[in-house]
């Protein structure tokens, strides 16, 4: 199953050297989740060969601007190009009211319904659940309310040796059985065990995203043992003051929170305007956290 | 003086093929205007070698997504980057809600003042006048409240044949007189006649942006005898049906326009995404008006 993230924006604020604000296309088993969406990410999409349409699920962690201008556009542009499928959009209340706001200036009536999960930026939550995986908030330390989101996907049924199964005979009716790991019982009195005609399936992946946030330990519990954790890493560490005051985090921190809560991969983005080129935050990570990866635009990341 | 117009994006609601919704960034002797600002203006400024505080005073034509969804981006990072001086903008009223409700959300007091002008979308207004340049609105009839704005260049001071003033040793104090065209008395009797001395400055220039809008004769009036017109042309003619319906303009009436209200010169833009080339609006409009050219992303044209 595919479980993969996509970078459509790594800048900070302030929009440079071709850096886009905050914009990340989670694909999970070709069902497409949006988190954050910073101004121009459907250029950045178009760019990139996606379809906006495809996107089902959008998670804005919190109301500043580089995380969410992009929205309304993109809501717009659907509208626009005949959307009718609903748009789950898992957000701060006050989005729904920016959005409505603009739609009633423009005489817009969305032609597809927009169905809102509001985020608390107080306690860890499980927002969202399909087949696919569980989506769950956790709470980030920012100048304003700000969630991550972690995506976990489900723990997938047993595989069936079915070269195995089809010398033997079984019947297809019981595969599913065996596939939820059941052992057998037949009427003739044999027995068969389900671990020797199935293999356990791949452990679930599990992708962390760190949004805006000031280091701080109280989340570390929830991002633990993540496959892929995404955190921002704003400033150099020589810049911790400015890391501090503004509630952000520096490449080392970031590395440090990876290292502390036992990621296999790190990616760190949202870096600050300072920085033409990159590689400086990329080496202080590293020599924390050996196994990290820019950020950016147009990369995408097997989690 | 320059007079110059930079097209920053071309495109109707939905971006597409790179082309950016509608923004265009006016050069009056180097003081800088921003007409409309769609999403991605910001992006686009950089790319095209433009510092964004060098913008003193925007103009807003009207609240459909397309004209100003990289407003919002645009004032956040003046804010973030340290503008400090005032910010002039002309626009519908409810903008000012919009931009408030968002930096509300954000926790953002701007640095820097935004002094508002409210555009009236029922009777023409005389909305800006500085020593370069008056500005006009006039009514467009568009889907929702929405004007065009006309910036006419001041006319100049006539200019002094100077060689000649000073072999004839005139002193410079009379300078500003003769620029201003008053012919001079001497104590000794002499008279000094202006035009023998002076030149007749440049006849100012006039630009009308017509953003969105249906064909209707009654904004003529307001747009007679630019040098250089734009125009709104969405579609190609053989659309007039949706045209009509989407209260936009075709190619061949942009072009009829422009020949009627006597203009010198035609952009047209605001293209449908239905177009990936663009050649045929062009073309259309030429077999009625042979001096347009398409208002394509990144070129600059002298008014």
């Amino acid at each position: 199953m595919k479980f993969e993230v996509t970078i459509l924006g790594s800048s900070s604020a302030t929009p440079v050297y071709n850096r886009n604000p905050t914009a990340q296309l989670l694909n999970c088993n070709e069902k497409f989740y949006l988190i954050d969406c910073g101004e121009g990410t459907q250029q950045q999409l178009i760019r990139y060969g996606f379809k906006a349409n495809k996107i089902d699920f959008i998670f804005i962690s919190h109301l500043h601007g580089d995380h969410y201008f992009g929205l309304i556009g993109l809501l717009s542009s659907l509208h626009l190009n005949g959307r009718i499928k609903p748009m789950k959009i898992f957000a701060p209340a006050a989005l729904a009211e920016i959005l409505e706001l603009q739609f009633k200036h423009s005489e817009t009536v969305l032609r597809y319904p927009l169905e809102f999960v509001f985020t608390q930026a107080n306690i860890p939550e499980l927002i969202f659940e399909n087949a696919d995986l569980t989506v769950e908030t956790f709470v980030l330390n920012h100048r304003i309310p700000c969630t991550g989101f972690k995506f976990v996907q489900k723990k997938r049924l047993r595989k069936l040796m079915v070269e195995k199964l089809e010398a033997e005979q079984i019947p297809i009716e019981y595969y599913p059985l065996l596939k939820r790991g059941v052992d057998l019982d037949f009427p003739d009195g044999r027995v068969l065990l389900n671990a020797d005609y199935t293999k356990d399936s791949p452990a679930p992946r599990k992708y962390c995203y760190c949004s805006d946030t000031l280091y701080d330990e109280r989340y570390f519990e929830s991002i633990k043992d993540c496959d892929t954790l995404y955190h921002e890493a704003t400033f150099l560490h020589e810049m911790l003051d400015r890391a501090n005051q503004t509630h952000h985090t520096t490449a080392l921190q970031a590395a440090q929170i990876a290292k502390d809560t036992r990621a296999v991969k790190l990616l760190i983005g949202h870096f600050s305007s300072r920085y033409k080129v990159l590689h400086p935050l990329l080496e202080e990570a590293r020599s924390v956290f050996e196994n990290t990866d820019l950020a950016l635009e147009g990369s995408t990341f097997s989690i």
